[in-house]
């Protein structure tokens, strides 16, 4: 190898490359109301293919990357629960890259900032100061975590003798979320030991839950996690979390809460923030900052009540990872002991910067104004002739039919129609559900870009798509 | 909220702000070699709370953030094994945050790169078409990923029923990283199932290998998973992988091999080519690109030799996932079946990046010298009056003592001393393992910026503090 290993050998030439790396992405940022999402060219699916042959890169991911992103950074977005980012990602973007932290553990930097990161939201989340929490990539990862930890809790050997002998059961609303079913699986519990509690009014059913959990300890199994919602990924509800914090304390359940999105009504305005009430008496919540926090991909957190149950499931330092009372080798946590990854990214820059940069008081305004949207656009679907809402827009979530005087099978098709020609027309970006049955349209409104006119616009392209 | 939701207002300055950061991001890059670790000073940890004010960070990101990295992009770390970054990961987090792509699922570029990247290192490591694979936040979740695929294999209900009733075991080489054993627990099997296997000449005993499925078939257990270390953590080590491959054939297990870093020899030249013959008849593979590849943290892929096991243990697609035939919810495969994540962050274009700017050619090179300077390294050692190997170099590892002539405490103490003096002067960065209960120095060299004379300087520092 020459003087610099893998070094560029032209600094200048290497800057001016990045300066045009960066002109482009500020260029797809500013103009990204012109660039919504559009299919892939064939020719563009195949170039991505590895040649590995070196040189200048920035022409062609101008060309054949920008352009075929996601949809989720247009403000006409709202498919599935997707954040749209933050131009406070292309500055965590720089300095992370330059930086390189590997987050596991240690005595660095990223370190201190990502307890900065835990702690802030611990705060807002109405946590005690003795909770622990780990950035994860997703909601998905920190169910895995949290439930991991109400297992230990519950058996205290597990982490020794597996799962075997004991039948845990688990109990959640129906529509929970899938992350919940994912991680009964991974862990080795069964889906089969999840509980899906009815709804009332679009809650969970205390007293049901009493009964399951009874006929469940009857039958020999041993009850040990509850699992509240808050925001539901179909039609973005939110559990009686009071409620459930009082059964599982009864109950000696361990509390988790999914607040994927929803948790961030924490920082909305009434009557918003009044949906989560209660959620700080969880023993854990899982949620995201890449959704309704817009932080770029991926971002997420894990905050368990009580940091002796995190250490208790995930703490484990072999001969190679000792600590040590100096050197880079000391500090504490590492955050290794607190969740399943050793290496960890530096995920915790992406909520700082975005926090110091954009200030919390934006978020807070975006955030309550994403419900707004909701509303209006419910406002706007049940004024239309032909269009019917789904459900009731409780938080962000909106969730419709085109046209509600076709028979079930017909709205179906149609809606399905709509979704997807609005996509590749770049129009909007609807998802779609099934309510009783019927596949419907469904806006989960977490983009700050979004605006009164782009409902409008939307709704008007849905309603002329309809009348065709 | 007004016309631009949080977008800057002001783009003129944000793009100033940002051509800023990116040069005091250029500037670490290429004056790393004077920017060793340091201790981060209280103020700067302090400063890290959240304000959430809003405001230009450019400056205090330069001043707080940059100076305090985990050291590891510094020419003299060989601390753990961490890589060192590369250029072109700046190039990829510009590009990466203004498309800010969630990878889950989806028709849209990142999943056609995403899908290059999981092909090119397919292919690298010798595994044939029908492999599946996802990328992973490092080797520890690809270790879960690949461990459910196998569970899942031999009991094909389990994501249903759980773990109960069936006593599954495992089995690695004594040494094997604690990844192995973290996995083993987090999916309810337990680590006492995981059966620690002698090694004979560094390498897992095949005939106690069998002899002790035996015995725990003979007991009623359920062998299903053999675990081959392709680059031991402490020592750099390689098992035989087409012994093991043969035993795993005849005996019905799933071969996993953890190739975190070692897997990347594949790319070296020989001898260091030869350590993994036999790699590409696993069943699955766990490697990091944060490693040896040097890509920034975190990236790590898991590789399932049959896809359709690792659809098996993952896919899931409840309503509001629904695919569809054209338009943004088209497109196959959908990462979000292939392992734990729904929301996945953009890790194939620091890959995708780094291999089409620096090209393969630099790749190989690098992770072949880096194999010579762990030589050199032990070639100095040797030579060097008082210090002696702990054991012998095969790869990139070089464990030693400063001083041979001490008894076991002493060497342990001064060892474990030099250790952190070093990394607090900024000289150099070893960490420490134990070599039959003695504190050693140990190098990793995952860093493509070492030289010889990174080598020299480091081991006169050594040999000037054991004088002392």
């Amino acid at each position: 190898m020459d003087q610099d290993g893998m070094d560029p050998k032209d600094w200048q030439a290497f800057r001016r490359q990045a300066h045009r790396m960066l002109e482009a992405s500020l260029d797809q940022l500013e103009q990204v109301r012109d660039r919504p999402w559009k299919p892939v060219p064939e020719s563009v699916q195949q170039g991505y293919a590895i040649r590995g042959e070196g040189g200048d890169v920035v022409d062609r991911i101008t060309r054949d990357v920008l352009p075929y992103h996601g949809g989720n950074i247009h403000p006409r977005f709202w498919g599935w629960v997707q954040g749209s980012g933050l131009a406070s990602d292309l500055i965590a973007g720089m300095a992370g890259a330059a930086i390189n932290a590997n987050v596991g553990g240690r005595d660095h930097g990223a370190v201190y900032m990502e307890r900065a990161v835990v702690d802030w939201t611990r705060t807002k989340m109405g946590m005690p100061e003795q909770a622990g929490g780990v950035l994860t990539a997703g909601t998905s990862q920190a169910t895995v975590i949290a439930f991991q930890a109400a297992r230990v809790r519950a058996m205290a050997e597990v982490r020794k003798t597996g799962q075997q002998g004991t039948r845990l059961t688990a109990y959640a609303g129906q529509g929970v979320h899938n992350a919940t079913r994912k991680a009964m699986e991974l862990l080795g519990i069964g889906a089969d030991n999840l509980r899906l509690v009815p709804l009332m009014d679009g809650q969970m059913d205390g007293g049901a839950l009493a009964r399951m959990v009874a006929e469940d300890r009857a039958a020999g199994a041993v009850p040990f996690l509850m699992v509240g919602t808050a925001g539901s990924v179909d039609l973005g509800l939110f559990d009686d979390l009071n409620m459930l914090a009082d059964l599982a304390s009864e109950q000696n359940l361990w509390l988790h809460v999914d607040g994927a999105f929803g948790a961030w009504t924490r920082i909305a305005e009434d009557p918003w923030y009044s949906l989560t009430d209660g959620l700080g008496r969880a023993d854990s919540i899982a949620l995201d900052f890449h959704k309704w926090m817009y932080v770029g991909y991926d971002c997420a957190i894990a905050l368990i009540r009580n940091v002796a149950d995190q250490r208790a499931a995930f703490a484990a330092r072999p001969a190679y990872l000792e600590g040590a009372d100096r050197g880079l080798a000391g500090g504490d946590p590492w955050y290794c002991d607190y969740g399943i990854d050793l290496s960890r990214g530096n995920r915790a820059i992406k909520v700082w910067t975005a926090l110091e940069m954009h200030g919390e008081a934006a978020f807070a305004a975006a955030i309550t104004d994403n419900c707004r949207m909701a509303a209006y656009m419910a406002d706007r679907v049940t004024a239309a002739p032909q269009m019917a809402m789904g459900a009731q827009v409780v938080s962000n979530v909106c969730v419709f039919t085109a046209r509600a005087d076709l028979e079930a099978a017909a709205q179906s098709a149609l809606n399905a129609d709509i979704a997807q020609t609005l996509q590749e027309t770049g129009e909007a970006v609807f998802s779609t559900t099934r309510v009783d049955g019927v596949v419907m349209l469904r806006a989960a409104i977490t983009n700050h870009r979004t605006r009164a006119a782009d409902v409008e616009a939307a709704l008007a392209a849905v309603a002329d798509l309809a009348a065709r």
